[in-house]
């Protein structure tokens, strides 16, 4: 928590972060949803997507690399499978037009999958899903997070991104479980800080300019590459994240991406992929209550917190008191 | 590889599971496909789901807990939503069941979701992925692996099983890339052997019988619990695993399943989730084709060895050799 006492309503946060993104460029609508989302990052406690990424949208505006216009067009390759072109604008656009598309084919046909291409996502997923979950479905997303930064052991170079993958599923009597995480062990931005500060990063967290592992964080930055999490396991699934994500929606990989992106460019052009399903029509128990029960089965074994519980409280402290201001927040509505 | 100069034909090892499953009541065709399935792992490489678990499934069917004469059934609730009640039978034979629909649902409409419940599976995943993979489709699969002996950082008992997770993908000019890994961080049969040795295990392997995380062998044996790989990421995704492959399909939770398992028996009754798609909907270049790129970019960064190398290596040994005979395989001759 940011230590202020002043706080600022959601609604408000949105308006502002809507007229800056309106003011780069962006048309009402992709602002109206990209507002949303930051100011929703923001609200939950997830500063790092939030408020701060902001100036970072603007400054790629500005490059022309992200269309702030950019109309994706959605279309119906069959009765569930839906395939978008974002046309180089909001992969969170691209979702909105695929969504009327998706909830006919969960109604119909009890699932849907959505394959983005040359899409920039430069936020959270868990905002993605969390309104899927909310209407009862169980959802996954993965998309290829641009910068080649992260490499297999035994990589001389850079190959994926941080690669994220997330995913959603209603709980009966509570708010849904989303999950969300980097399939690297680190973010390059946490290596840089311990770089500056002279410590040592994690056994399993990078490798050297050389492909070797490392605690070095300083031989990381200097023309090293992250880990993914979790060895040749999280490796796996940092391929499977390109696979889905980049080859199989028709957008570009880590990378092919990189080397197009102008400079001052933050967010990357690749590809997003997602999978929806109602759950209810595979089993023969309300999958809700299911799930409620095994996240009981969590807490009786003694798990205080369940992914995504410290960011509904957060997100209810802000809704009862408003939302912290910090000085990018303070920045954000000085312009 | 076993010290062996004995080798054995690949069909004959197959009559060979085959005759033995059949004499413990495995109907002609559920004997079948298991047949092919454990010979195959045997000839991969893949020992430890080898013939090595055909004398625990002989037992498993002896319990009659284990239905070897399942009829399982297979019904597509939309279009492109297989559900299959296993019926207490192999999970092998409630795929082959549904494998009709999922290959008219992928002609049709790109897309299959398979939702098995009271399926036991006792083998490795990557047989049940790669002749889809084969066949030109992407393919994920999970599987809530039974007893449970797996619990996140903090969790005082175990709750999930070993949970493997799978996928599968074409490859121009190559075999499939297919992948297969428990999410948790060891087995426990591995962390059984180092206890012995009076060794201990690596950080992140298990927790004692107080939720504390341990690098001793044997507090994790005596009481503990496997950790899921990677720290709170791993967990997630091993949560995702009774989800998808438990609570949406209608089956068994480890920690429900376990209670209900007679004495001597192996496999578990759970469930299984596949996902089967025609990654050529989604894009607009061939998906085999940008795999291959992709894969090309990891050998050009140094990496010798991407999954599934190593099995088809082993494999085609096998082919042109035979089978190194293994003592479990003279005693399966034996019987």
């Amino acid at each position: 928590m940011p230590d202020t006492d002043e706080h600022i309503r959601f609604d408000d946060l949105v308006a502002a972060i809507d007229r800056t993104l309106q003011a780069a460029g962006a048309s009402p609508e992709a602002a109206s949803i990209m507002a949303r989302n930051f100011a929703g990052c923001e609200r939950d406690g997830a500063l790092s997507h939030g408020v701060f990424r902001v100036p970072q949208i603007v400054e790629t505006l500005n490059t022309g690399y992200l269309d702030g216009t950019a109309e994706p067009t959605a279309e119906a390759v069959s009765p569930t499978y839906i395939r978008v072109d974002a046309k180089s604008g909001f992969a969170q656009l691209a979702i909105e037009r695929a969504r009327p598309l998706a909830l006919q084919a969960l109604e119909q046909h009890g699932m849907a999958v959505i394959a983005i291409r040359d899409s920039h996502h430069h936020s959270a997923l868990w905002p993605d899903l969390e309104p899927f979950a909310d209407a009862g479905f169980v959802a996954i997303t993965a998309v290829t997070a641009g910068v080649p930064n992260t490499a297999p052991l035994g990589a001389n170079s850079p190959v994926y991104g941080t690669n994220p993958l997330a995913y959603a599923a209603p709980v009966a009597g509570s708010r849904p479980l989303v999950v969300d995480f980097a399939t690297s062990a680190m973010s390059m931005g946490d290596v840089t800080l311990t770089a500056n500060e002279g410590r040592q990063v994690p056994e399993g967290t990078g490798l050297d300019s050389e492909g070797q592992a490392t605690t070095d964080a300083a031989k990381i930055v200097a023309g090293g590459s992250l880990l993914p999490f979790g060895g040749h396991k999280g490796a796996a699934l940092s391929l499977m994240v390109e696979l889905l994500a980049s080859a199989l929606t028709g957008g570009d990989f880590s990378v092919e991406a990189a080397p197009g992106k102008p400079e001052g460019a933050a967010s990357t052009q690749t590809g997003q992929f997602l999978l929806l399903i109602d759950p209810n029509r595979g089993g023969s128990a309300d999958f809700a209550a299911r799930a409620a029960q095994l996240i009981g089965v969590l807490r009786d074994a003694g798990i205080e917190r369940i992914p995504a519980d410290r960011r509904y409280r957060t997100r209810d402290e802000a809704e009862a008191r408003g939302i912290p201001v910090t000085p990018a927040i303070r920045e954000l509505l000085a312009t």
